[in-house]
């Protein structure tokens, strides 16, 4: 059985996104900014595109920018708040500790050219807490930036408060919602949002187009130079494709969402309450603050990446964070930032939910990490030393 | 009859490209990040299609970056030599004044950061001199980046000689290759080039994908931070079917080059010998150097942009210069630059033919071109005064 169950890391396109996208891959090949009817349909299929996703998320469409994906939105906005700030005097910029690598490395690029970043630590829930941004914010600060929903443990963050928070203190506020759009619904307007950030392909649109959502007034800074593409503001001939489908794609996932978290729950649930029975395992982030499909736990003992591995020879898709950082040795900054131990850490497992998952395979997950577990545990020797005392169990 | 005349502004994905790109779309979506097996199956996708678009200019695998698009590409090699320059006091580029808008806004950016700008004129055949280059040279030029293939009138430009002086000089030379890859020979290690930009829509690939091709030793600025994608180069979730269509489009056309071209030349010499009829009619750009499709053409008394729509009205893709500043209502900098007078450089052709292109469709350009050019002299008050000896015939 082959089950596929890692969905934050990506999706598979949808009937309803390819078969919106193919005829820009065929007849309709015309460039947007070309003069003629043939390059203005393409235009035309990139203003409705516009439309759609604005609509998605109470937006003008003048507002929306589209872009080669959620990294290249997230730098965008975070270096426009930065180069705004700094022509007003304000250098100092507000994150959060467990924020994707497209937000920490920006601003540790901003950080070597001259900004102050404060990073705050979420709670142990995996929740930044609304005080804690509020006591961070100075008369200098040009930004915050707290992600939508944490991409590893799947915890939602207090975004309307916190833009209630940012509106009031005339502090602009940006969100990497790449793990939240599609899949739990958000309002610009009602949540003070100013910028925000989306990938397609987190919710069955192809890789390589995103999001930029930039609220009327907010300066953006070019991260691409050229032509006069995207008002301005991103040249480049767009992906008109990528773009139909992403605009498809998440109108269908916004237009049943409601029926699809009503059919990823359950198969979570049932996750969660039986990989919890293997003792001395954790679950990762409060339930009470979740997007729909996420698990993360650890299990003490073993290492995620043989855990991977093996639920691979099962034919299971899971991950141990992003998939971003797969290649590194290094426990996940995410489960770090909330407290775990690193040798707890090193053991994680994400597995990530989506509405085309069937209950057969959650089944099949959960028959199988149980017993890839204890052989793992078996063969540990730090298994060995908790068993016999030698060390002590942290979960 | 419809007639897709404007091949440099883009192209239709070719049947090879949509082929190799469908099961990217469908399904294999895996994350090539991903360490299961389905998320390698990409990864090795990703891999293959660097070997091939290397093998297709001789380069080595590790020196292809993917982008999303020829305009990140040029930003970044640009960017990237400035600093790399600034870094060791070099603070002085030297490019063209008719370069695409990618490359002389990156430019424009980077004097307002301090950096010092030569822009040199191309002489009055659209050719760069390569004295000129040399003497432009200065003990702290960062970088020389010419075009490889003007996009208005096709001209090539010497690159082997000035990537030879560049060497020789120590100076590290890029070249927007967008016109080029695909329809003529590049050889990146004969021609000493170290870095190069190409886009995917110019040669039947899909649009919203490009490399950067820099040589090993290059050192590159990111310009959009994140994930450790593309040696950590370049962030954010891979194109993944946008690049395989790029690899087996690029490699497509470079295998098919010579019977392109044979197929092409005979369409535009046509064009050119047919249409140079019309009476003070100038044909912009050496046909010596030249790439195969590009036709570029005044047609004094008339406005370009009156041309385009009627020439639309009659099934005829065309432009008047280059796609991404057709909302402008600016004469083209290119064709000022090789010293066009402001109110002929307004009534522009461009015309380009690719090898899907017949020879009735070149029949019916012909048939149709001197009839609405005739139609807008009509009624154009400036061929009016020209007529009555009111104002002299510039060309």
């Amino acid at each position: 059985m082959f089950v596929y169950a890692d969905n934050a890391a990506t999706t598979s396109v949808s009937k309803t996104a390819l078969e919106a996208m193919l005829p820009y891959l065929t007849q309709n090949y015309g460039n947007p900014s070309s003069l003629y009817s043939f390059g203005q349909k393409a235009a035309e299929a990139l203003q409705s595109a516009r439309e759609t996703v604005a609509g998605c998320i109470n937006a003008d469409p003048r507002e929306i920018l589209f872009t080669s994906g959620g990294s290249e939105a997230d730098n965008q906005a975070i270096v426009s708040a930065a180069k705004l700030g700094a022509r007003k005097g304000r250098k100092h910029l507000i994150s959060t500790r467990f924020e994707h690598h497209a937000v920490l490395h920006t601003l540790a690029k901003l950080e070597k050219e001259g900004f102050e970043v404060t990073l705050l630590d979420p709670h142990a829930d995996g929740v930044i807490r609304l005080e804690d941004v509020e006591a961070a914010i100075r008369p200098d600060t040009a930004l915050v930036t707290v992600m939508f929903a944490n991409n590893e443990i799947g915890t939602v963050q207090p975004i309307a408060e916190i833009g209630a928070l940012c509106r009031s203190r005339g502090v602009p506020f940006h969100t990497d919602a790449v793990q939240a759009a599609g899949h739990m619904p958000i309002d610009v307007k009602a949540m003070n949002i100013d910028m925000l950030s989306m990938s397609g392909h987190k919710f069955h649109a192809p890789k390589g187009v995103g999001v930029l959502y930039a609220r009327r007034g907010m300066v953006l800074t070019n991260l691409i130079e050229g032509g006069a593409q995207e008002r301005g503001k991103r040249a480049g001939t767009e992906n008109v494709a990528g773009i139909v489908a992403l605009a498809a794609a998440l109108k269908e996932s916004c237009e049943h969402m409601e029926e699809n978290t009503a059919r990823i729950l359950p198969m979570r649930d049932k996750l969660f309450a039986e990989l919890a029975k293997i003792p001395h395992s954790k679950i990762n982030g409060s339930l009470a603050h979740h997007v729909p499909g996420t698990v993360n736990m650890c299990f003490e003992g073993i290492e995620g990446e043989s855990l991977l591995l093996l639920l691979d020879d099962n034919g299971i898709c899971a991950s141990s964070g992003s998939a971003c950082t797969s290649g590194s040795l290094d426990p996940s900054h995410v489960l770090l930032s909330i407290g775990l131990p690193h040798e707890v850490a090193h053991g994680s497992l994400r597995l990530s939910i989506g509405e085309y998952n069937t209950m057969e395979e959650i089944d099949h997950i959960i028959e199988t990490v149980p017993k890839v577990v204890a052989y793992l545990r078996g063969m540990s020797p730090v298994w060995d030393e908790l068993q016999k005392g030698q060390r002590q169990h942290l979960i």
